[in-house]
């Protein structure tokens, strides 16, 4: 965690990846993140992954160094804290995040009331107003009906919900523009975020609508091959499965040479009139044979001798591995690295857990904070935010309004 | 387009999907983006998809908006003129994006010693220094082994750039953030965004590290099933597919009502001691059962009726969709989503492209603008931001130093 956005406040009333992931970037950040949820815990409270304990891997996860206020918002009392905080005055407070309903109690206009100057992002579903989810907008972007093996032709969904993640990102960076915005002119926003918007949209960015609507067809599946250059996965001398990657002119060179395939590469030239070091679509277009090259020369070494030759020559690759196997053996991705620490958890479990993934060079990362408890900060919340008395608190908590 | 952060000047010297979307996204609320490139392109120039004319949808996709200016990279004075770009004076300058390498010419110590407070933001590969994209990172962060049919164990790359797109997005939030404390205090920042950091983190936010490291095992492979409650793909009678999520009570009840399959799930529960509302991981752990019942319920109705009554009961559902069939029918990708607009690009299509995808209420889209063709703009940049003079600028296309 950083200290980058010290001093501002988030509140935030979410369930699930997209709207916590967008509360999260905030606390890493350095941003004081309270957190509404209902008594008990909400839809997301109890999602898989479970620790032995049964409470979240997943709600731990996504929820690390927030603070936590746990609210009846079943009756008027409750809700009308949810608002109360929603709205607490201050210039480096009235920012909200949420998936809340908009139409409902934490209507942007409702709120507004109380504070004109609110900053709102809201992840909703589809752009239409419907229910979506990752998986439901996944689908209907295209991407399951090219992914998977070229010889299958049952659509697969990828198992990152990645279109949760790229919402959650698109909202903190909708909140920071709004309040970059509010700062110089004192202005409010209200922001929705749509799932099916930011899936759509990215085929507009990456060039899936043009290829679609000007050739008029789909483009094929080809299983793990890069579409337009070189790269797909193969398997060493040792079993060991390998994606090699060959996009820039200095990896293909690399590649050839760590492979000593410049003979067999020539006359492959020769036979089908290409120069695949001046373009790579030529990779992609005679990727038969280059595979069966490629095939040959890495199935005929080990993996350890591969690697070295391979970051000798500076080639793009990277090895197939669990996430076990990467906890085993990989140091991107343990205490080495400055962005995880190995922290206990609400959960009782101990491991390691990750801070902002960017690194900001001579900025120092502050302790990285675990989840808290559902409800661990609710009385300080209350008096500190709200300035209710400890009296008054005691009264919502007998009343059942706050826990 | 939004104007939220017009006036900001961000130059992004870039290529290949990340910083490239970093600098969209900047775009797309506002700011001026000054692309500079190689003259001839970069190495992201041709990528496919193609147009029929050549030119890359993908480039055109990736730098909608942006204002272009070409240089020669290879000779000093070309280098000389890309420095004096990313570090213009000015309180709304002196913000760069690029992947170039960190210890090159554009290394952020560098570009300091004439701006100390410019903001760099560098999306690298791997954390440990070495080379890495997308696919090299992908299949050393599990996704592969998790995603893809459950009666095949070969691993599965995912399509979708995800790790690119959540590096872009990361990289823009670390902009502003750093905007802030700039503006705050006039410290300038520089950020490395690597790809296996933001891979690696997600394992953290998802709950994956949590889960491995307790249980010392890897999660199963699942296909198109949801890990954690009820999801899976279903084919209707008339042979359409379709994906059904139930993650929320209110999910749950409005599928078993909408397939009238109350009586049957009764029985079920009662057979194997669940409660399928109350507790959705039961849905999870007894879904072969209930995945029988749904799928017959769905395959014995047609796909008109099935919508009709999903979306009268609330079901959380999708169609799978070719990106062709989404173009041709889905309202939500198309030019009545005020997201999207039919534009003519430079490489002579004309199709639809897509602006910011959240959504500022209260706030007008400002037109959408296509990508420049490839150093559009090198005169009125060399003019305008650097101040050279129409005899200098003659001298240096001369010199074949711009183009």
């Amino acid at each position: 965690m950083y200290d980058l956005l010290k001093g501002l406040r988030i509140v935030e009333g979410a369930s699930f990846i997209a709207a916590p992931l967008c509360g999260l970037t905030f606390v890493q950040l350095g941003a004081d993140v309270i957190r509404f949820d209902p008594i008990g815990g909400g839809p997301d409270f109890r999602r898989w992954p479970l620790a032995p304990s049964g409470l979240s891997f997943y709600w731990e996860g996504l929820n690390k160094g927030k603070r936590s206020i746990a609210l009846n918002l079943a009756v008027p009392e409750g809700r009308e804290l949810a608002i109360a905080l929603a709205t607490v005055p201050g210039q480096n407070a009235g920012c909200f995040v949420t998936n809340y309903p908009a139409g409902g109690f934490l209507a942007h206009e409702r709120l507004c009331r109380r504070r004109e100057d609110l900053i709102t992002v809201r992840v909703t579903g589809s752009s239409d107003g419907r229910n979506a989810l990752d998986y439901t907008v996944n689908c209907a972007a295209g991407y399951p009906q090219m992914t998977g093996p070229a010889d299958d032709d049952r659509p697969v969904n990828h198992v990152l919900p990645a279109w949760d993640i790229a919402a959650g990102l698109t909202a903190a960076v909708s909140l920071l523009a709004a309040l970059h915005r509010r700062n110089a002119t004192g202005r409010g926003s209200e922001i929705q975020v749509p799932l099916s918007n930011v899936a759509f949209a990215t085929l507009s960015t990456l060039g899936n609508i043009g290829e679609v609507m000007t050739s008029g067809r789909d483009r094929e599946r080809y299983g793990n091959a890069l579409y337009g250059s070189f790269g797909r996965d193969f398997i060493t001398a040792d079993r060991r499965r390998i994606m090699i990657v060959a996009i820039t002119k200095r990896q293909w060179t690399g590649l050839v040479e760590a492979l000593q395939l410049s003979g067999e590469i020539s006359s492959l030239q020769q036979r089908v009139g290409a120069d695949f070091l001046a373009d790579e679509s030529a990779r992609f277009v005679h990727r038969a044979p280059l595979f069966a090259l490629v095939e040959q020369a890495v199935g005929g070494r080990r993996f350890d001798d591969l690697a070295d030759l391979f970051d000798h020559h500076g080639v793009c690759w990277g090895e197939y591995q669990t996430v076990k196997q990467a906890l085993d053996r990989d140091s991107r991705i343990s205490a080495t690295n400055p962005m995880f620490v190995h922290t206990a958890h609400p959960s009782g479990e101990t491991y390691l857990a990750a801070g902002f993934p960017g690194i900001f060079s001579g900025t120092e990362r502050s302790p990285l904070r675990c989840a808290p408890r559902l409800g661990a900060n609710t009385d300080e919340i209350l008096a500190e935010e709200l300035g209710l008395s400890g009296h008054e608190i005691g009264r919502l908590h007998d009343a059942g309004v706050v826990a």
